[in-house]
Formats: C-alpha cells, sequence, structure tokens
C-alpha cells in the first residue's frame, strides 16, 4: 500500500507536469539588509497565491537572534496553510529545526546536503555523510510524528563549489541515491553559486531523472553568471520537473557580492509556458506581488526582464 | 572557381566554429541619449580586440541629422581595419546608404527585411518584395565595385512582430531564401522585440540550418523578456553558429521603453565556452572594453552577470 507520504507526494509534486517552487521569502531573503515585516510577507503570499503559485518556500528554523527575517517563520506556515490548495516548505539545517519544523503545518522540510566534503565542513562544520544522517533523522522523525510532511534533501554546489571547484557528478548523483535511501521524498541539485552552463545542466539532470525514476527531481538555480533561465530550459529538455525561483531573482550569492541570486521566477514562468510547461501562474498577478515586495524591502535590488517589458500583448507567446 | 566574395565568406563565418558578432557600436547606440565620441568608440574598439574579439558591426548610413552616433562611421570603419584580422559591418537602410558604405573599407553591408509585411511598411515604407530588391541591388553593386564585401540580409521580427503579433516561420523561411537567391551572403533571423522562446528558436535555426546548407546563418537576440542567454543556447543547439551580442546588453528596444536591450555579449561568451565553442574572447579583456563603454556613457545601464560575478576561478568552466 502507498504510504501517506507517498501519496502526498504525489500529489504535490506530480511527475506529469512542471512545478515551480517560490523561494523568495526563504532563500531570497537569505542575505538582506532589510526585509519585509510579517504583514508585507502574508500580503507577498497573498497575491501570489492569487497569481495561481501554490508551492513556497517560506523560512528556515534558525536562530532569531542571527537570522531575524525568519523569526516569524512559524506564521508564514500558518499563512500558507490559509490558502487554498497551497503547500509550505522550511528549512531546518539541524534536527533541532527540524523538531520546530515538525510541529508546525509546514507540508515540507528542506535538508541540506552539500556536493562536496569541503563545503559540508566549512558551510556545516558536519561531513556530507552526516548530512545524509540527519536526512535519516528527519525522515525518521517524519514517520513517527508527522506522516505526510515531504522532506525533501537539496545538494548544494551540484555543479561546482566555490570552496573546491569542479564537482563530479557521480558525486551528486551517489548523494542523491543516498538521500533516497535514507528516507527523502524528493532529491534536488543546486548551483548554488551559478556555476554551470546548460550543457553540464542537461547532463545531470538526465542522469538524476533516470535515478528518480517516477519521482521528480528539483532544480535549484542562481543566476549568478546569467545562465539561470538557459540552465532553466536544459533542465526541463532533459526531464527536470520541478524548478526553483524567487520573485525579482532575490537571494544573491555569499561568494560573490553584488551578484544576481535565485533565477527569476517571473521568467521562469515565461520561459516555461513558451516551451510548453503550463504553469497556471499569471505574469500580471505576480506583477502584484512584486509591487507588494519591492516596497517591503526598498534597498533591494529587484532583477527581471518580464515585470520591465511584460508578456507579449499581440500573439499567443504560451506553445 | 569559387568568387572572391565566396572565399571571404568562408574566411569570416566559417561554418565549423562560432562567430560572434559585437554590434554594440551599431545596434547598442540605435536608441541612446548618449553616446561614446569618436576616440572613447575607437578605444572600446581597440580593448575589445585585444579581448579577441574579430567582428563588429559599427555603424549605420544614416543621415547624421537624425543620427548623430553614427556620424563618424567611417572613421569606425577604418578604427577596425586598422586592427589585424578584424572584420568590420555597417547598416545600409536604402541604395544611398549601400553605395556610401561600398566607398569605405567596410567588410560587410548589412541590409534589413522585415518578416511582417506590416512592419516592414511601418518601419521602412516598403514592401518585403522591395527590401528584398534592394539586397538584390546592393549584391549587384557589390559585385561591380567591390568585390569580397559580404552582404548580409537579417531579416527583423523573426520570432514575433510588433505590429502583427505571431510570425509564421514559412515567411522567415522564405524570405531567407529570396535574400541567399537575391545574391546575399548570409541571412540572419532577428528576434527584434524578444517575443521567442528556446523552443521556437530551435525549431527555427534547424530550419534555417538545412536552408542555408554549408554556409552559416546569423542569429540575432535580444534580451528583452529575459530569454537571450536561453535562445542562444536553443540556437546553438539546433545548428546556428554566428550570434550577435553588444558589450553590456546595451541597445534598448523601440517598442518596450526601459526594457531590456541586445543579447549581453560577454555572458554570451561564457555560455558558448561553457557548451563547447570556443571564442578565442577573454573575459577579462571584455571587462576593460565594457570600462571604457561605460566611462563614456554615463546615462545607460550596462547589463550583464559575468561583469558582476566574472568567470569561476577555482575550476575549468570551459567545457
Amino acid at each position: 500500500m502507498m504510504s501517506t507520504t507517498d501519496a502526498r507526494r504525489e500529489r504535490i509534486y506530480p511527475a506529469n507536469r512542471v512545478t515551480l517552487r517560490e523561494v523568495g521569502l526563504r532563500d531570497g531573503l537569505q542575505l538582506v539588509k532589510t526585509f519585509p515585516d510579517t504583514d508585507a510577507k502574508r500580503e507577498w503570499l497573498v497575491r501570489e497565491h492569487a497569481a495561481g503559485v501554490r508551492h513556497f518556500e517560506v523560512g528556515s528554523f534558525l536562530p532569531a537572534s542571527r537570522f531575524p527575517q525568519f523569526a516569524d517563520v512559524r506564521e508564514m506556515v500558518d499563512a500558507v496553510a490559509a490558502l487554498e490548495g497551497a503547500h509550505s516548505a522550511v528549512l531546518a539545517l539541524n534536527e533541532r529545526g527540524a523538531e520546530d519544523a515538525m510541529a508546525t503545518a509546514a507540508g515540507e522540510i528542506v535538508c541540506v546536503v552539500s556536493a562536496t566534503e569541503e563545503h559540508s565542513q566549512a558551510n556545516m562544520r558536519r561531513s556530507r555523510a552526516e548530512a545524509v544522517g540527519l536526512v535519516r533523522r528527519v525522515a525518521e522523525m517524519r514517520d513517527a510524528v508527522a506522516p505526510g510532511k515531504i522532506v525533501n534533501a537539496g545538494i548544494a554546489m551540484s555543479f561546482g563549489c566555490s570552496i573546491s571547484g569542479a564537482v563530479p557528478p557521480e558525486d551528486v548523483l551517489r548523494l542523491a541515491e543516498e538521500c533516497l535511501a535514507a528516507g527523502a521524498d524528493i532529491v534536488g541539485a543546486a548551483d548554488t553559486v551559478g556555476y554551470a552552463g546548460p550543457k553540464q545542466i542537461g547532463t545531470l539532470s538526465a542522469a538524476l531523472d533516470k535515478l528518480c525514476g517516477d519521482r521528480p527531481f528539483i532544480l535549484h538555480l542562481h543566476d549568478t553568471r546569467g545562465m539561470g533561465i538557459a540552465n532553466a530550459a536544459a533542465g526541463l529538455d532533459n526531464g527536470a520537473r520541478v524548478l526553483d525561483g524567487s520573485l525579482g531573482g532575490l537571494g544573491g550569492c555569499p561568494f560573490a557580492p553584488g551578484a544576481t541570486g535565485n533565477v527569476v521566477f517571473e521568467d521562469l514562468v515565461f520561459l516555461c509556458e513558451t516551451m510548453g510547461f503550463g504553469t497556471d501562474i499569471d505574469l500580471t498577478g505576480l506583477a502584484a506581488a512584486r509591487q507588494v515586495a519591492e516596497g517591503s524591502m526598498t534597498g533591494e535590488v529587484f532583477y527581471g526582464a518580464l515585470a520591465k517589458s511584460g508578456a507579449p500583448q499581440n500573439m499567443e507567446w504560451r506553445a
């Protein structure tokens, strides 16, 4: 019999269509100096939901003293829970964070494994094997106290590491396999520092697609070197069916000051639609959400071309 | 026996490698309010040449009263002629401009044909058939007075028209065939208003590749909707071997005020290299050229991610 969690995963992340995850309230706020207050964040969610967005990564369980932008993560989870058909994901970087997350209505808990030993030690002070061990404990915790919550294992630095450089694709595939064996419901490959070009993305996507069988995998792309949309296209061409992006491309890179952040959500919607992957997301509605976000973070740069140009008005641009 | 012009085309636009044309001094300056003086333009060319760029579109033969940015087009042609192995292209929109261009050292004369009757009439006050007729007269003029100069026919609005909307790919292919029959040495498809996504670009590129046989075709892409690099990747995947771009993505869109311009040349170099298409262009050298250009056009926005992030420093990113 299919487990509660498997059934839920198939509903939240169907394998036969594209799902876009808006990670602006989590990854987008990781490095910002100013951030929206709780009401503005709620309005951001409400407007994106009205535009058709259903998958939101809304925060991290981290010490509020160091990450005040995520102090209201529980309120954000509740805000998503109040929106019809919406799904919330939260980041948990240790067991304590995962325990806290289990006690909320969050639909998904995201764990991070680094693709390289060097980055794992520098960023998390643990080995890759220990990071996979955390994924296992989180999955066990979920089975015990919160069946149905999705456990997502994101593999950072999958396409190149700011510390150790090139990353063998076999390392990413092995870690993905280990995370699935440890109980993760879905795995993702992240181009954390935007090192990849579309060829590299396409090759690893095809291999991940094969590895994951009938469950989709996630591509988490950063636009640090302007390749974000091209990489998303290459992923889609090679089996990727869940892609992350952030409104206005929020979320810089700690290793490249001033650089662009996540792939721009609005442009990602346009890309998918031109490629024939329906998103049910309305660009005009996204523009309204962006207006709220920009108004609440006046010190931040918002990226994206669609926000300036709009979609073509005099032809059907959806394939 | 191969004509002088055919031999020159094979040397300037070899079919077996990628050629990047830097169109900043032409398309990039089409709409600007401030523009570099002649010395700054020369310095721009010298620095790009030092970075490895060899193909420059440097101006238009247009009335200097209305287009003062191109008043020094002859000096620009001479500046390129002084650079070892460099090739200059100039735009000629009528017979008078073509006559003027023939009398210079320019290596290439670019004519424009619109993909749609509506845009052709609105933009050039002539039919598409008349535009193809101009290509024929320019080619005849070249044969008579300047054998060896390349005649390039660019097809504007090939992927969607700001006036009439969707453009049937058959119209573009028919016009490309007519231009070649009229004597053009190379044809190009332009996404003038940035309507295309990668799927559309890939499909038409494959068809153009077939049509053009052993000669390459040009893709001229605008980043108006953020698809520029993804479209370039799709083109490269489907046979495109000559791509236009402008330093810093200069060159807005007359039909989308404030929108981004040509695909960013620096990012295009990075893309090609990650895909295994060697460009012999050095990104650090391009950054130096960009510094000159930015310093001489302080009112303009320069785009591009590589300029902010630089290439990855700790791994071989060239495929």
